[in-house]
């Protein structure tokens, strides 16, 4: 066991030679041709299929040690692999193998009135530190659209899945190396410690990009103690207006489906603003329909007044709780604007949307709020990766700078200028 | 004297203040119509030419305070107005007014399998600060860019130009009055202290982005003190490669613009590579070039040996000097992969060059060297914003976070993802 726990640690020394190297193959996998990668990307799907046994035996260690320390049944289930969860983890690297090349795409050429053409050309970041908590699918996810997008990747992953991390990061070796490119391209940090953390994302001369994934105060630690560019969410505090017009159906489903088909993730519903027009009649709907799933429901004083017995008051802080629990905050407000306004005090720059068939009103709310994602008649929890279309995702970002939303593959590259001249000169 | 001191220190709650106002203000420009903001660009323009005398007496103070703290011509020269960089900085106002609109244009439009509408909207990033040094024209160019962009935006220029840029704002802000936009929407921080760039770049719950213009030291102190994202560059280390079937006329007319044209800039040229197999000739036609527009060549022993008398040996430090001066270091490399090695060792992610009629080198140059500007056959001198068609620049990124190279407008605005259903849930 005292071995075991002293192979969890490592020097900043240690730490500074997996990023030296990892910087290195990171330039042998940007210079490598779209099919090296694509072939290792198939490679990696394949080595996970094949080391199945050894990745599930992994697991199960974790899942005994996680057991053992009385860890809470969420976590549990968040570390728990089976044939489905890894077969499901093997194909999402297909689709991502699958995905259009995005490397050495020119973009938006034009030709100058000097004959200079100039074009933009679509280029990997570099290096990404990808630090995350208990779900092992993330090593093989992050690792996949790092490759795909031509960066190297260093991943430090939670103590509870430890085992299970170095046996899918073994697979991952397999197919770079199968594919010819070097195994340093995604690195697994063999830590668990939180000094780790913090000297990885100090190491600002050979990182170019940490993504943390995990609780707040993960996210937290590594913003603060960052010398390399960070991108991160905190909180998920999406909210539903009904407005005036909308169809109340409509709104009822998309207000159940966001709050109950999965309350823990950060794109579920946690605040219900509905239009003083239609209160009287959407309020008492609202409630029996999120009551009757068990939700529980903090109101305002006209939901208190018109949401029937089960209704409990709303103390400030429930305007800006993520409950990520069968829990709503719901609200009467006078109008769009009023709307909007409680949205930019409240909101967390996630993901808002609107229910109406007013379309002026769902322009306005659309151009209007600033959150990421803006949904007009739809739940808001498509605001996924996948769901918008980028093919898989590596984070949400709900900071402007660089990325905004979902990130896919894209998100984790950057774009140089290419200049064609004929001797021009200044 | 001591009451005009005591006017430059401004208290952490007073900046807290100015940053608060200035996150208010940027709201409103944000939602602003697109008119309205165009109005406000040509009344700024129109104030600027309308308070010339003003403007211009306040620069007399500080040049008058300039020369008699001594400070060097290049200095003053950078904080001298006249008639004409008046007329030049109105003009740039104009032009960028007369940009096409980016703020809420739709792109990537496209409908999912389930009918959802996804599309990007393009919208600001919301309190840019920028912090500079001796040059005024920037507070009007940044002030327009960042409008332009559908930000408010936090001026804080140094301590030489501090009448200069009072007066400037002074016009920028009937200019957004005239148009009914609120003044604080662009604010010139009445001090020159540097603990107000401290307070300012730590205000990360008012403030979304810094970007620093100015020498090394002035970036350095943001970067490491900042607590809001970034963007900077802290040096252009410009490489000219002169391939083996470069033709000559052209190298030597590209590498005379890139030393001789304007060293003091940043996309002037510090390096150049000649390959083996054309040095023979290259090398002293290229020396004979530079050296008669006095020049000092800085050579490697290949260099020294073909260069002629005047050829300096280089020592270790010239290969990642940045001269900034009529200066320039010259190496002999093997071939293509020795030069792209070279830059990958030297560069500063900056611009490099090659000249070359061979278009299978040129394409692998452009590939493969990973600065932001990368160049065939024309001069380093068009690593500029107004010159790569952007219209105007705001700075140039040596970070592949966010932007990278040149930044316009478009280089101070995000994307948020806007999904429009009929009723989808999942």
């Amino acid at each position: 066991m005292l071995r075991e726990r002293q192979s969890h640690l490592v020097t900043e020394a240690d730490l500074r030679s997996l990023a030296s190297a990892a910087r290195a193959a990171s330039r042998v996998v940007a210079k490598a041709p779209a099919q090296q990668r694509h072939a290792a990307l198939v490679a990696i799907a394949a080595a996970v299929r094949a080391q199945a046994p050894a990745i599930l035996a992994a697991n199960q260690r974790d899942l005994d040690g996680a057991a053992a320390r009385g860890l809470a049944p969420a976590m549990i289930d968040r570390l728990r692999l089976d044939e489905q969860r890894l077969a499901a983890i093997a194909a999402a690297v297909d689709e991502i193998a699958a995905q259009p090349e995005l490397i050495g795409r020119l973009e938006r050429e034009e030709t100058r009135p000097n004959g200079l053409r100039i074009a933009r050309m679509r280029i990997p970041l570099g290096v990404i530190a990808i630090v995350y908590e208990a779900r092992p699918n993330v090593t093989v996810d992050a690792a996949a659209l790092c490759l795909k997008a031509g960066n190297a990747c260093i991943l430090r992953g939670g103590s509870e899945a430890f085992h299970s991390n170095q046996a899918l990061g073994g697979a991952v070796a397999a197919g770079l190396e199968a594919a010819g490119l070097p195994a340093a391209a995604v690195t697994v940090v063999p830590s668990t410690d939180r000094e780790a953390i913090r000297t990885l994302v100090g190491l600002d001369d050979l990182i170019d990009l940490c993504i943390p994934r995990g609780g707040e105060g993960l996210i937290r630690f590594v913003a603060e103690h960052a010398r390399v560019p960070v991108i991160k969410h905190y909180k998920g505090v999406c909210h539903l207006y009904v407005h005036a017009a909308a169809d109340l159906e409509m709104a009822l489903a998309i207000a159940d489906n966001g709050k109950t088909s999965r309350p823990g993730v950060c794109n579920a519903l946690e605040t219900i603003l509905v239009d003083r027009a239609i209160a009287d009649v959407a309020v008492p709907r609202l409630c029996a329909r999120l009551g009757g799933k068990g939700v529980e429901i903090r109101g305002d004083a006209d939901v208190v007044r018109l949401g029937g017995a089960g209704v409990r008051a709303a103390t400030a802080a429930d305007w800006d709780a993520e409950y990520l629990d069968l829990i709503v905050a719901m609200a009467v407000v006078d109008d769009l604007d009023a709307a909007i306004a409680h949205i930019e005090r409240h909101g967390s720059d996630h993901t808002e949307a609107i229910v109406t068939t007013d379309a002026a009103a769902a322009a306005r709310f659309l151009a209007e709020v600033g959150s990421s994602t803006v949904v007009h008649n739809a739940s808001t929890r498509f605001a996924d990766g996948g769901e918008l279309g980028l093919g898989a995702e590596i984070g949400i970002s709900t900071t402007r700078l660089h990325a905004y939303g979902p990130m896919g593959a894209e998100g984790l590259t950057t774009s140089k200028f290419v200049v064609r001249g004929t001797g021009q000169i200044r």
